[in-house]
């Protein structure tokens, strides 16, 4: 995670052409319960009294050095060691009982070896350095790796045996010593010690068809949201992993025209709605030497339901793991606790829902979990909302019944390890240690004004808890700042920058985690309202907003996004005429549907990797929301861009193309749709793999600026 | 080929924001020597005294069915008969001798088949009718065929034995009575009338790799200009046939988005440029039922060239064929005479080149060749404007000398029947007949006023001659007529429709045959003047205008391309803040250098399917230009656009996508250069295979014109 700082700009005065005068900035959040997210409504502001208070934030200054700021990295490697990054790339350990800090790794390290990822081995012995890194889907990579001995510096490549200068699909270390793991040819190696042998732990690996201990596509973006399908006991003694065979799973093509004489195109296993899933059944080995593997129980869920995700697995003893099944349909799950010896699974916890199932659940230990759970009515102001997801924490006992702890009422982040919540609904920051049935504000009495957000992370023994601040961190007069004038239902909460509406039923999606992009830009300089529309399907509203696009997404979202703008367009101080939109991925598909429909509201619009045919989607992110089986052919259709009603040559309506997630397919529907209706709008193709704001879309985002 | 005839149509008045007032119309015509031609310079007149004296054409109007003019598809099946089809569709078959006519497939009949193509067998009993046809590259197709008996009405599927419902990739009757002759799977099956057993004549067919008796897509776009790589001997006894071989050639990816749920890519083998070509072997093979097949001699040129092409094969008699190879380099060819049954060839005639061969070589028969030769200063128009390809009989006598006999200094047209020329220089149809030594014209005295061009095509017994009328043929006063102040160099030709700016030393490049597109809309309905520029590389002036740009792609046709914009912006009644640019494959890569490097003298511009890297063309095609081996890497890299030296971001070049020769890499380099320069411009892409003006590029045109 990389942030920004902003610095002072001397930027020229807006032209005289320009009768942009209002500078209310407002920013209505909404957070769609799609992975691919992001709509805007733009609305240019009709008079206003507003002055700079600092330089405004130029497009430019996005990608300047300048606005980076810097990311410590810092973690735990023991329950008094902390290792972290300086600002010039070496590598620290800091005692936090003495306070001594100790160079580990030199920058000049990386630089000899080109590495840019490294691990500290859990004696603290060696190094894991990855170099010639290549991104592969939204977590995964591919790179090379070597293993420097920090008190020798000795180094050697980490190679399956036999295969020199290997390319490895993933590699890390253990949990004791210097237990070693990496992925190779979508099988597992595990070496005891950094120099020992490596032994292959699977033999079945193959290659876009079966993956050991790895995610493949859909494992790793739409069910684990994470490469890694393999975990290790709390002793290091045993892994469990994922089998995932995509071998019936129709391929998908990713054509890249540039960089080689031929077009390359890179195929690999990718479910859309309705098509085969990948199969996948759960293993544990020993890694005692004997290899002993034992393939988890699926029997009992194999009879409820052909085809079913693997979507949570945690260790909760060294010899029991709690794993969570979800039926492809997403309405139903079962949380079982399984012997890692007889692999046989008992049931612990049922859970059905009419649409769809919230995937955040978390094991604490073998005798309990922590989940979110809906809840009505717990908060005054929540009246007339519906119900809501809360933390709680479940008791097993004996038998079928079971103890709810009421925990928290809303939390936001729910931190990575489950004794530590972190929360930021009321409070900047708000921290909160549960230790048994005790809870305890940890932050409350830590408030600082120039932080406004943190992430937690708690040591081995629970004594120290380490704070990096990823909230905001400048004084608020740099930049240009909110004296908006809320109308309507909005109950306006100033927090800085930028300046925030609140929906009423809403509630943990405002988060205070600084991020700047396109749209700070827009509210910066050019004097632009901006409004996130939290309609039907946001999260943080209750499950009956949440949940009403169940076999209704694109419509209803879309009536919301409508509801919102008519709204709006009613502020004294909103010019009317110029108004746009700007959505990326599932906000893409939304300003597409705004465009195509409500063409005389918009005056022009950007949709970056529009979503435009949800059968084009992959299997477990889109059949959440219209089911599986398929109910009705229909139901999959409400998302293309056929269902539009009117369209208008004279608007604007700027498509783009290039995406790894949403494809480039969705586009040349959309062209095709376009093209064959007359409608006005340019086209942007990314060549590379996008990064942050790639050269397309920031073509698009000045193209969209000038019209305006 | 379909034409177009203009119809009278109201269009309103021009705007009033629109100041455009000349209306002088000229056009500088252009013919690159590259398959892929096509550029225009746009320049807007800056005054003028127009007047319309017709409806002006719209581009809409090019879509329309009234434009459509009928094309009979009339073709000689004896020296008696003509077959020709109606206005609805019918086939008739026409008696010239006895001027009466026979109705032999009504138009019923192709609707009942849902046919497209047909063909009548020699013994004119029975026809072949084509359906389900889809289009592969230039000229080939894929489709399925029928045999439709005239006399009992009968109908039956033409298959390969045992392969029901099969798709062939050629159909077509021999040369005597039923012959029939297919290919699928790459292999040729022959049956000796349209009920008997079909023989397969090959069997190494294999699939995008081994092609027997059809050409591959080099040698049908490159080289044969055809999809047919087999050749009937004169009496049906033996074939010849190509068997090319690719698979060693890289293979091309073309991905398709949208018609399915995944995308399907194409893969066929592209040799780019420098890459391994196929090699191809030339075979006669006996249909006396023995199928005995004899390997023509490629000893002698094997031992001079490793790589080569068959540029032509001829049968001279029923014995000998002649077959011309050229080398790779394309500076090399020999003609040779080869026996049918033994295979050995003797060499007739050997030319060399210092830059690249015409492949315009003609055999007569077995003692005689018409050549296009090199003549210098023989007509005292052309003095001053170097050597120029003249048509040329040759005789081959004993030993190495050998006879010429000039026959004609100017051919535009060589007909498929090389007793017959059809030459449209000075007059506007002048056709002559070659008859021994004998030559007669025999259109000088046909002159008709609404028909300033033909298409002949000459009887079996050489007693008739079949005229079509691709001329003009409506009355001028229908569209805006030109009315331009021609100066400097020029003079002025004055011919209909659109009016004609000749350049001295050029020639045989000006047609008259009819043709509507983007730019006669621009002409007639927007008062642009249409300038078409014949710099070097363009043929009809001359071998040292045409071959100037060997190994100078991209320098000295660009910089006759400014020269000539120059020129024209001195011209009085040219606005010169608005002249824009339009060019599509060859002439898009023009247009997108004129617009990276002379960007303040054109406001905007098109460049559709634009090359931008002559490294990713064709071998044959391009390697004609660059020479082989590659010379300096230096000069395959004139045609980057990379190699542009300036840029304005104000200026608007729109680039466009999608096509079957340029591939969307030449697009994505650019969008990659573009981008990254900041540049602005607009991309269209086409998702089907493009047609005539397909949306993306109508698109393209609207907004060039809104621009402009």
């Amino acid at each position: 995670m990389k942030f920004f700082l902003p610095v002072h700009q001397d930027i020229g005065p807006i032209g005289p052409d320009r009768n942009w005068k209002g500078i209310g900035i407002s920013l209505l959040v909404i957070m769609a319960v799609l992975s691919c997210i992001g709509l805007s409504i733009v609305l240019l502001s009709q008079d206003g009294s507003g002055k700079t208070l600092g330089a405004p934030l130029a497009l430019d200054d996005l990608f300047q050095r300048s606005f980076e700021i810097h990311d410590p990295e810092a973690k735990w490697i023991s329950a008094q060691e902390v290792i972290y990054r300086s600002w010039n790339g070496d590598i620290f350990k800091l005692n936090v009982y003495s306070n001594e800090t100790e160079l580990l790794l030199k920058n000049s390290t990386f630089a000899t070896f080109k590495a840019t990822k490294f691990a500290v081995s859990p004696d603290k012995k060696f190094v894991l350095l990855g170099y010639n890194v290549q991104p592969v889907y939204k977590h995964s990579f591919l790179a090379s790796f070597l293993i420097y001995d920090l008190s020798t510096r000795e180094v050697w490549e980490l190679n399956p045996p036999e295969v020199p200068d290997s390319v490895l699909q993933f590699a890390s270390w253990g949990v004791q010593g210097q237990q070693l793991l990496y992925v190779f040819e979508n099988n597992i190696y595990y070496q005891a010690d950094s120099r020992s042998f490596s032994w292959r732990l699977t033999s079945s690996g193959q290659e876009a068809a079966i993956f050991n201990g790895i995610a493949d596509w859909l494992y790793e973006e739409e069910v684990l949201d994470s490469p890694v399908a393999h975990w290790w006991s709390p002793d290091g003694s045993r892994l469990a992993y994922l089998t995932i065979n995509d071998s019936l799973v129709p391929s998908m093509m990713l054509p890249r025209f540039t960089g080689s004489l031929y077009p390359r195109g890179t195929e690999y296993p990718y479910p859309k709605m309705g098509q085969i899933n990948p199969s996948v059944s759960l293993h544990v080995v020993s890694l005692d030497g004997s290899s002993t593997s034992t393939q988890i129980s699926l029997l009992l869920f194999a009879c409820l339901c052909s085809d079913f995700y693997v979507t949570m697995v945690k260790w909760v003893t060294r010899q029991n793991l709690s794993v969570r099944w979800v039926n492809r349909a997403q309405n139903m799950s079962i949380l079982s606790l399984c012997d890692a010896s007889s692999g046989a699974c008992v049931t612990k916890h049922v859970m059905t829902s009419e649409a769809w199932l919230d995937r955040q659940v978390r094991v604490l230990d073998g005798s309990s979990i922590l989940s979110r759970v809906l809840m009505s009515h717990v908060d005054e102001s929540a009246a007339g909302c519906g119900s809501f997801l809360f933390l709680n924490r479940f008791f097993f006992q004996k038998g079928s019944s079971w103890n709810i702890i009421w925990i928290t009422k809303l939390v936001s982040e729910l931190n990575q390890d489950q004794n530590f919540l972190n929360s930021s609904k009321t409070m900047p920051q708000y921290l909160s240690m549960l230790n048994g049935f005790h809870k305890e504000c940890l932050s409350c009495s830590l408030f600082k004004p120039d932080c406004s957000f943190y992430q937690a992370a708690i040591a081995p023994d629970h004594r120290h808890v380490l704070l990096s601040c990823t909230g905001k961190t400048w004084q608020p007069e740099n930049l240009l700042l909110p004296h908006s004038k809320p109308a309507g239902l909005f109950t306006v909460r100033f927090s800085g920058f930028p300046g925030l509406f609140l929906f009423k039923c809403f509630y943990s999606l405002l988060t205070e985690r600084f991020s700047l992009g396109w749209e700070s830009v827009l509210v910066s300089s050019d004097r632009v309202v901006v409004a996130r529309v939290d309609g039907r399907g946001s999260a943080g509203r209750g499950q009956d907003v949440l949940q009403a696009v169940y076999q209704n997404l694109g419509v209803v979202d879309v009536q919301d996004q409508i509801a919102a703008l008519q709204r709006l367009m009613k502020l004294p101080y909103i010019d009317r005429s110029r108004v746009g939109v700007y959505g990326k991925a599932y906000g893409g598909f939304l300003s597409s549907v705004l465009l195509l429909t409500f063409s005389s509201m918009i005056k022009c619009g950007v949709a970056v990797a529009p979503v435009t045919n949800w059968k084009l989607c992959g299997s477990a992110g889109s059949e959440r929301f219209f089911g599986f089986p398929v109910k009705a052919d229909l139901s999959y259709q409400v998302g293309t861009a056929d269902g539009a009603s009117c369209l208008s040559s004279s608007r604007k309506l700027k498509g783009h193309g290039a995406s790894s997630s949403v494809h480039f397919q969705h586009s040349a529907e959309l062209v095709q749709l376009l093209s064959a209706r007359n409608f006005n709008y340019t086209l942007q193709v990314e060549t590379r793999s996008a990064g942050f704001c790639p050269p397309g879309e920031q073509i698009l985002t000045r193209k969209f600026l000038q019209k305006f």
